[in-house]
């Protein structure tokens, strides 16, 4: 059975040589403790408890998956034990606030725990990541004793949490919502709805769950402005802490899905339920979606971790199994046939692998800088601060997201294709990481959202193009730095006419969209991926900048590793960078091939 | 539950307006019987089969699997019953030679029943599609006892029949293979050894199965030209054409997968079969290739089939989801939101889908027309008609099955991606459709062989580009014809650049070659997938052109159908054939900068 191995090598390089993490952590209050041989310890830590725990439960969770019993959800085996675990280590509270039971370390440091997590065993990651989202909105919205009640226990990892927005009828148009909450004489209200795809709405791994569910109050206004966000536990709290009433909340079904099986995906009914209103007053939409762009970072790791992981497998396998004769000579001329690594056309799905999972990751990386900040500013109660760095990672997560998702999907895909038939049969667990990493480009909005966020709201409406100005501006100095350099120099001259390119795109399709609004939508994937793959050759270039420097300069017991990423950025520049130029193309075709076509003419029958 | 809606509407636009099939048939000898109303009375025939008999049972097939139970496989329920009215209406013999029980028809007519049934139901589809591959071998090597024996009884479909080919240690690789044949006094052979992924290997449909097998006899030289072609029955036949003895071939398991679950993907062990030597000694791998090119058109429908019922589940799942407002203007403004339909990036994926259905269906009618020539050439002892038109298919075959599988899949994942979350959960098809499309650039030759066999054999060993300029020649003809009309000027002057620049990347990489044999397979992948887009674009010039002239000469009660080809055209150029820029790109890339990182420095874990 296939292992994960935490790639430290890699995350080390970029926290060390590429982002200097360690100047970073210095200039924050949170990053007090986060000394390298404490971060250091950590990472190291978490990769084996990864590589121990979770990534042996990989496989025979998604065979057994979840079941669902009068009511209870019963985990997999070993999951259960695996939770104790992750919650004794206090792993659920690296990142938490100190003051509601964490270890106040700085929010990096939960991304780069959650990556591994994530690439180890998504589908387990699932139930600690809903968690996260629960804590971060008690944490912004709650009032103090909410966070006594609610936080501790979920920082302490002893309770779960979920995040209930969805409903049959909508999922993205959450003005759709139709679940009621009727206010009680005792300032507690009766949340009484349905509730769809759920994640981890119910199950046996923590003895209380805390689901924070979007309503609606009597007398609320339609639409999205009448939408308020409540706090109903499962079992209503003790006065001691501990559980106690069992709640008006229930798992009515689990749904049958392509992947994550070992992850609860619920029908939840909300049948007078105890609930208590957190935040203000049909301000839950608002609330819902603070600190919105870290999550989304989180989801984000679904692109980076499966492309990492399938290609470690698949280079196992690549190595191993012998086919056909390399076609500039025999390689392994003592066996039956070649290594299937020495075929150009293998290297070519296996080096796309890894310059996803290398450059996806430096993505994340960088990201995780501007949450630290971000989350000091609020901290410090520096509201300026918080916007600063809010804006630019609201920039750059649809961008995370969707392009990250959608390249790790094709990542898995090809690391199937290495194996061949073999790809296609479940033992080997290709399959498995191709099903769990479809959902990635769905839930937690899907790409057409990311890319309507990026280009409609991010680009043009919020900035008219702004957005893009700032991040070239980074892109571009740090190209014309390295310019001189014959060994970067294709690159930064390739990454300065891009950045020139990038404006000019965003400027005809400002221009063009004051005359056809369809074109944003239209233009907006293509939008979402050619900034995708220009993001993701900045990433190349810092790594590549480093890797030179470092050969110059004697790192000599690292020589391999920094040639590995010089190939692997010239592989990305030359292989997967000009696709970047299809997105220019067509994104500024008229929306009219797409509009002009009537909704009856799309099909005929007879 | 989802059903399938055979396209008859775009079958006869092929067959009747753009291809003349009518014309093609009364060509034909095979084609006396294939007058239009015969055509049209037997596709209706075979659409309704499909949409009625074996769409109900795609997504129950799925759910339920293929049991192994003593020996023996019980397809899903229902399986039996269908096969056995397809059986009763003739349907396996439909191109079969009349005299040995078949009835007749072009080799193109099995081709379209192919497309509707696999569309409707692949898994069921693969039963009667391995029995086709089977029969072909019989037919073409086979002795005549050998076709009265096995060849009557597969054609009326009673018996079934498999390929045996791959083993654990090979499969594209056959050079490899172990299976042993050990020759016999009464002239039979004892054949043992292992097969794997053999589709059909073991069911209940049929009263028995005749396996053609790849082994060694013991005399054999090593390699690819040591091996020989056996079939080995389930069931020994009597004296009077019914089953006898059972033989030595069992199926030791079924492979678990991640779809064609209704398919019984099986493990055969041969241990002291008795078999029976077809085709010449040693000269196995030959004739089990024969008419090889034919049988990959079967396989290229995967790509055009799963495109199609993907796209029909998606448009009616996008007609009804309501969801936000159009950017450009309330579309429904009694309802609570506008359908998903009226936003353009919903319709980008739609459209995608739909010009690759029908571009796809196009390809692979263009290819059946040469189909039938070549099986004329046959009946009619005709060699040299023979080897043109198996030239011909020789370079198309590559690009239909690689290009058209890859696309489809991709089309797949975009109907998913239009369900929004609700593509991840079974009960919709959607994720079984993607499922079970994922083994197409799998089996019978993966993306990558398809790839070489196009650059490597076709186009750079056999015919020194020869192959592509024949083509280019065509199209370019074609496109010069229609250059006036302005309504298809764009597209004809774009087609006539793409042939140019066809040739010419051809040519760089003949020369390129030369200096670095890895060239042809780093290439090989970029070449075919920019070989599949002109390609698809000379068919939709080719479809455009006839809706232009029907437009113009009172088409009346049509105009939509031919209104909304043009607009499926328009999009195709505007926004998908770009994409074979990004290929002509990469094609050119060195291949240094896949081939000089090495195996040990592709990882490091710490």
């Amino acid at each position: 059975m296939p292992v994960y191995k935490a790639p430290l090598r890699d995350m080390k390089f970029l926290l060390n040589e590429v982002f200097n993490y360690p100047g970073h952590y210095a200039s924050l209050e949170s990053g007090a403790n986060a000394t390298p041989d404490i971060v250091d310890a950590i990472l190291s830590e978490c990769g084996r408890f990864c590589e121990e725990v979770l990534s042996p439960l990989y496989q025979s969770g998604d065979e057994e998956g979840c079941k669902l019993e009068n009511g209870e959800v019963t985990t997999p085996a070993g999951y259960k034990d695996a939770y104790n675990q992750y919650m004794m280590g206090g792993w659920q509270g690296l990142s938490a606030p100190e003051e509601y039971g964490g270890q106040g370390l700085p929010a990096s440091m939960g991304l780069f725990k959650q990556e591994m997590m994530g690439t180890a065993n998504w589908p387990f990651s699932m139930y600690p990541g809903l968690s996260l989202g629960a804590m971060n909105t008690i944490y912004l919205h709650g009032s103090e004793d909410q966070k006594q009640t609610y936080l501790v226990p979920l920082t302490e990892g002893r309770w779960g949490g979920t995040m209930c927005l969805t409903e049959p009828q909508c999922g993205t148009d959450l003005g759709q919502v139709k679940t009621r909450a009727e206010p009680q004489e005792d300032g507690s209200y009766r949340v009484t709805g349905t509730k769809i795809f759920i994640s981890s709405g119910e199950h046996d791994l923590t003895e209380n769950i805390v689901h924070i569910v979007l309503a609606r109050l009597p007398d609320a206004p339609k639409g999205t402005r009448g939408i308020s966000l409540f706090i109903v536990p499962k079992f209503l709290p003790n006065e001691d802490g501990g559980v106690g009433e069992r709640n008006g909340v229930t798992c009515g079904s689990l749904e049958k899905k392509m992947g994550i099986k070992a992850s609860a995906t619920c029908v939840m009914n909300f049948d007078d339920a105890k609930g208590f209103l957190i935040g203000p007053k049909n301000q839950g939409l608002e609330c819902m979606f603070t600190f919105m762009n870290t999550a989304r970072i989180g989801t984000a790791i679904q692109g980076v971790g499966p492309a990492e992981l399938s290609y470690q497998w698949a280079l196992d396998y690549a190595r191993e199994r012998r086919s056909m004769r390399a076609l500039s000579g025999k390689k392994d001329p003592d066996q039956v046939a070649d290594s299937i690594l020495h075929h150009a056309d293998v290297r070519r799905m296996l080096l796309t692998q890894k310059a996803v999972a290398e450059g996806g990751r430096a993505m994340l990386y960088y990201a995780a800088r501007l949450a630290d900040h971000m989350v000091e500013g609020h901290t410090q109660g520096d509201d300026k601060k918080v916007e600063k760095y809010d804006d630019k990672l609201g920039f750059l997560t649809p961008i995370l997201k969707g392009f990250l998702t959608e390249l790790g999907y094709e990542c898995t895909n090809l690391g199937m294709q290495v194996f061949g038939g073999h790809g296609y049969i479940r033992e080997h667990g290709m399959e498995q990481i191709v099903r769990d990493t479809r959902i990635a480009t769905l839930y937690e909005g899907t790409t057409g959202i990311q890319a309507l966020d990026l280009l409609g709201r991010k680009v043009l409406l919020m900035t008219q193009g702004g957005a893009v100005r700032d991040f070239t501006l980074k892109i571009a100095n740090f190209a014309r730095k390295h310019v001189a350099d014959k060994r970067l120099r294709s690159y930064s001259v390739e990454l300065l006419k891009l950045t020139a390119q990038w404006n000019v795109l965003t400027m005809r399709l400002m221009l063009a969209a004051r005359k056809d609004r369809d074109l944003v939508s239209a233009a907006s994937n293509d939008f979402l991926m050619y900034s995708g793959y220009v993001t993701m050759a900045f990433m190349w270039l810092r790594q590549s900048a480093v890797a030179v420097d470092k050969l110059d300069n004697g790192g000599e017991q690292s020589e391999d590793f920094y040639r590995a990423k010089l190939a692997t950025a010239e592989f990305y520049f030359e292989r997967l960078l000009p696709r970047a130029q299809t997105h220019a193309t067509s994104m500024l075709s008229p929306a009219k091939n797409l509009m002009q076509i009537e909704p009856d003419q799309m099909a005929f029958t007879d």
